[in-house]
């Protein structure tokens, strides 16, 4: 049986990262508005203050002379709650759907959490669809508290055309 | 008339922040969340490698033998968008109620904005409860998308407990 490894991203593995980027988006419906590259991956990633950290799933099956595949990833960033203190934020998380059922998922959540832990963070955030139930289910039945229901949150964005209006640029 | 100055937060400011941090999550109805303190908020802004940034405003009047007075911050942390690259998340923004109706929450809107393109930033977040309809309103009308209304996104956390049992310990 192939066995799979949950590792921090490498710089080499961008271009597997932006090929699972783009299947994400593809799934939530939304693939028009992928505009990264493979350099900026790599630049804001892998430069002295990144601006995002990456684990990435990837199998390797016994005796088969070919690479270890990457099938998934799980994309975070630290940040900070002023009530709780460091916090991480999950942007990301998608394995590829052959290789789904085998716990992969779980095993990126666990392996952040760790990371999480690891930091001294208390808050471990992430945002989900409200069409995608399963990974909703997922999540709470994992101990998540859903805080747009609970609490009323709203996410809010400023895209660039508006950011500019705001910094008169 | 009073001068209003936006400046980025020294460690020195720390006190003064956790203030205002209290009277926010005070008007935000959930107070007893606030487990921060002084030192964390110094020793995680003011590293080497700082889990978020802060402004603060400050009101100096003129002729005053006093110091400038903290009277509102804006807390923030750069995250990233797979899908557009460098992001900003605003966690927090307050004004104490004294000193609103003069801009004050716009400066320091304008002044993160400015930050976020002086760093490349195509996005500028943030999380707005949907009975503060000021607050949304107010965020609307300076161009922001509310995405929670508009792709249905939901806001999950893993608190502590739960993060825990994530990672087995």
């Amino acid at each position: 049986m192939a066995s799979v490894r949950i590792r921090e991203a490498q710089e080499g593995d961008c271009g597997h990262i932006l090929r699972l980027i783009r299947e994400l988006a593809e799934y939530e419906k939304l693939s028009d508005q992928v505009k990264i590259s493979e350099e900026a991956l790599r630049a804001d990633g892998f430069g002295e203050n990144p601006f995002y950290h990456c684990l990435v799933a990837e199998i390797l099956a016994p005796g088969e002379p070919q690479e270890p595949c990457v099938v998934g990833y799980g994309l975070y960033c630290f940040v900070y709650s002023t009530w709780k203190g460091r916090a991480i934020y999950l942007e990301d998380i998608y394995v590829m759907p052959a290789y789904r059922g085998q716990g992969i998922g779980s095993k990126i959540i666990k392996k952040v959490a760790e990371v999480a832990l690891d930091q001294g963070c208390s808050q471990f955030r992430l945002a989900v669809l409200d069409w995608n139930k399963g990974a909703m289910d997922l999540y709470k039945a994992l101990g998540a508290q859903d805080l747009t229901e609970a609490e009323g949150w709203h996410s809010f964005c400023f895209h660039r055309e508006a950011l500019r209006e705001l910094a008169g640029r």
